[in-house]
């Protein structure tokens, strides 16, 4: 008797979900794996819908991402770009080349058709055959909006402005993902939750990437409700983010930047299983305390074979979680 | 006592109206231009706003034509292009550069907060310079459809695809500005028209390029009204266009492709003065028997001196037209 692929639903951010997910498929090629993507980055510009982090997935797995960059696309050009600035249009800061651009402008000519970003998405993977359904966590506008103070003066900006304009270098005094309140989890993340054998939270950004996708309501219920275990990754290692500037959105939301503290900001009633790198092995206490069983491994993703380990010592955590 | 720059107003399409544009510059360096553009081209691509006519004008007088094609920019590429057709979005047959899509990208965003397409025309060209005033004939969508019938089956396409996609291969039975009827001239065009010293129709196509803004209620008439020389050039030479396909759409409305025949349907009603070239001269006695003065010149504009002195004669046309 043949048994059914194991079912694995991952909560995605950008770089670092893209990069676990390869990992996650060279692991375990036959799974069927469900990627929750976040939308919380998403921001308008030129009039163009842009989708960060469900880009970055979808160019990692299927294919066409700038490697040494981990977002965009390979063998970019920027004429479209320099256009822009030759006009006077911007924002500068924000780098998108002329292949991406066509991922936007197809997106947006389907959103004002009617479509619904899932289906959106849906048809952009087509193309990109990235062997994972992505999904993004809702058709509902939502923006992670972030309260700075610059010179003086107390404002919110877009995330994405915070991140590459800013640089994370003044303080997030608050980090609120607007709309996230009155948003509705997209047709099939809900029933992906429900059918799930695993849930993985990759070492995305705790705050703005998983925390993001935990704040549209009904999507942390189901998961605490699936029955089924759920393993998280840190992303900080040493005290310090895996990559990224995680730390900089922890502080925002009260949380120190350790591999403990995230694990019991997710909490037990939502995780089930943590793994910390081998560095943090001797700081897992108050975790496993709490009633998270933990493991210490390799967690730096240098490359595929690496995101491929720690995604097999994930599973295999689960299957521990499991059998207790 | 200096005296004032002489006003002229010219009504152009794309690649012949933009040639001629650039010899009258040359010719009459201080004159002050006005240019009313059509906008019956105008179609959306890839949800976007694109004015082939007013880019053409733009981008010639500016400097960023592909001087060899007559219309898009120099120097493209066509990232953006391919990437679409990698997601299998069409139309292949419409050729947008990078560089040319930035232009539609600054106007839809523009148009999508508000301003009207003479207010995003106006922006566009600061950029550009081109040296004149450029104006859309109107604010209101208006788009030339072609009745067509294709494997036997009758059906209207936008003009661009009768244009560019089959290369008007098929007769054209019928050609209609839609929503012309509604449209109203853009703000300026009239006052432009009424406080013109000379208004010039270049070598355009006389169907869907001039005839198309002519058929903005109130153009024409406030041509007519102006009192004063309205100088037209002929887009035929010897019984066939200049250049593009002017005879198949001169078909459709019942008139002969020869360069008495389009003097006498725009009518001594409303032009003073026809230049033909001088393989024409022994045709125009009908023209002239309708009260249109006449003039054979050579009209083919193989360089911009060529087309300066196209410009020049059409000015001294309007000149000896004032004297009369």
């Amino acid at each position: 008797m043949q048994q059914r692929a194991s079912r694995i639903v991952v909560l995605a951010g950008g770089i670092g979900g893209a990069r676990f997910l390869r990992g996650l498929q060279q692991a375990a090629p036959d799974a069927d794996i469900t990627v929750i993507g976040n939308t919380g980055d998403d921001i308008h510009l030129f009039g163009l819908k842009v989708c960060p982090d469900l880009d970055t997935v979808m160019y990692t797995l299927g294919g066409g991402i700038h490697e040494g960059q981990g977002w965009g696309r390979a063998d970019e050009t920027f004429a479209v770009k320099d256009e822009l600035k030759a006009y006077g249009v911007g924002p500068e800061w924000f780098g998108l080349g002329d292949r991406d651009f066509a991922t936007h402008i197809v997106r947006t000519q389907m959103l004002a058709a009617g479509y619904p970003l899932s289906a959106v998405t849906e048809a952009l993977c087509e193309r990109w055959q990235p062997g994972v359904r992505l999904l993004p966590m809702s058709d509902d506008r939502v923006e992670t909006h972030v309260a700075v103070e610059v010179d003086g003066e107390r404002k919110a900006v877009h995330f994405q402005e915070y991140w590459v304009r800013l640089r994370a270098s003044v303080p997030a005094e608050a980090i609120v993902p607007v709309g996230a309140d009155q948003a509705k989890p997209a047709p099939g993340v809900l029933e992906a939750i429900a059918d799930a054998d695993v849930i993985l939270f990759p070492p995305s950004n705790p705050v703005v990437s998983v925390g993001t996708i935990l704040a549209v309501p009904g999507i942390r219920e189901a998961i605490a409700d699936a029955g089924v275990p759920v393993v998280g990754l840190s992303p900080i290692v040493g005290d310090a983010p895996v990559r990224g500037m995680a730390d900089k959105v922890l502080a925002a939301v009260g949380v120190e930047s350790t591999a403990s503290a995230v694990a019991l900001h997710y909490g037990s009633g939502l995780i089930d299983g943590w793994l910390v790198d081998e560095v943090d092995a001797g700081h897992v206490g108050p975790v496993e305390e709490a009633g998270i069983r933990c493991r210490a491994v390799p967690l730096m993703m240098t490359d595929t074979d690496a995101s491929a380990r720690m995604a097999a010592e994930a599973l295999a955590l689960a299957e521990e979680v499991r059998a207790v």
